[in-house]
């Protein structure tokens, strides 16, 4: 029985999923995708959007309702019911794949479906994907990190002082979900302009944004789905 | 006239290549591929395999020799005859590409030549690819950093207390070229043997090996490719 398939489909150019990833969709009878609850009863789903654009046909995809609340008890309500519906499309003998933006293994909370299943005995696969800090790096032509440089991924949390100490200590620092911590983030560009910059937005898609000047991010207010690259200019 | 192109491989297994990638090389008129000198007057090239794999024509591939000696300018000398050359393709009208394992972004040298012909004002493009250590956390189904924990990349250089400093305060640590910190890496397992430590080489090709027994690891010699991810088992 084919195994379970967890395909990353990358940070939202449709383009970026691999080839691997992509053959698993065509071959796939059922496949699970996250959509988000918006205003006036709408939903949308950036999973569903790169899916049709690659030609995935929309009778094979089935959404389901992913709360964007603080509470996780919600998501994770809503990922239980996937996964008995998956497990009950596997023991019927159909191909099934779960869907996740980035990659399936870097935060990406699907990954409590994997897990579930994993214990259970189920055969699981994962397919890699490009995660959004990769995209945003390609983008703005940058080497990420370079021979000797570490780097550190914060997903939030952190101060300025922080942010100093790594940037001293040669790390690439990149920042996710940026409104947790706007004020830290701005307060460092004040005490740093001459560390390197780089916010990114949607990268690939056509609400992309991209800023790269320090001044202008100063002031800037961080929606949680945005990133930052910062680097020593001297390195 | 078309950006030179910078495209990224993946990992070593062809089908992790992204669908933008495999364009970009399907509409190269020429193709800079790196490769090894071995024994004997013989070369390597995981570059042009994976090439070959996804049937590029080998015509079409021109392959560059890429010392692996510590002398950092003998390897910049190899990328100064690339960049000559590629320009002056560039110049004649052609559609020049220039591959790098992993993402071109990512601790990969080639970024020098993108560089050198953005500071010429020629237009160049990078396209994203999957990481080894993303590819290493899907063959080893790992959510290699959730919710509040971070990621930190170290290529080579740490020590067994640096580790665990770390692995306490929620990083997961990911070690890349591990032949130059063994005797670090198998105190750590010897202090931590409550760790998850994840050991891998050539994820995804014929010669892939992946361990995932720290007793096991504690005497292994770790060749330079290679990649370990360690995390907190408690998390």
């Amino acid at each position: 029985m084919s195994p379970i398939q967890f395909v990353s489909l990358g940070p939202g150019e449709a383009e970026l999923i691999t080839l691997k990833g992509l053959k698993a969709l065509q071959n796939a009878d059922c496949i699970f995708c996250p959509e988000t609850p918006v205003r006036d009863g709408h939903s949308l789903s950036r999973a569903a959007d790169i899916m049709l654009r690659l030609d995935i046909p929309a009778n094979r995809i089935r959404r389901f309702s992913l709360p964007m609340s603080k509470q996780r008890t919600d998501a994770l309500n809503a990922y239980d019911q996937v996964y008995a519906a998956a497990l009950s499309l596997h023991h019927a003998g159909k191909k099934v794949a779960i869907v996740a933006e980035g990659d399936a293994g870097f935060y990406s909370s699907v990954h409590y479906i994997y897990e579930k299943l994993q214990a259970a005995g189920i055969p699981v696969e994962q397919i890699a994907g490009i995660p959004a800090f990769i995209a945003a790096g390609a983008r703005g032509g940058l080497h990420i990190a370079s021979r000797e440089e570490r780097l550190t991924v914060i997903p939030g949390i952190t101060t300025a002082e922080e942010i100093e100490r790594l940037i001293q200590s040669q790390n690439t620092v990149v920042i996710m979900k940026l409104s947790q911590c706007t004020d830290e983030v701005h307060r460092c560009i004040r005490l740093h302009p001459e560390y390197d910059y780089r916010y990114f937005e949607n990268v690939g898609t056509p609400q992309e944004k991209y800023i790269s000047d320090g001044q202008q991010l100063e002031t800037l207010r961080f929606p949680y789905f945005s990133l930052l690259i910062i680097r020593h200019n001297g390195f």
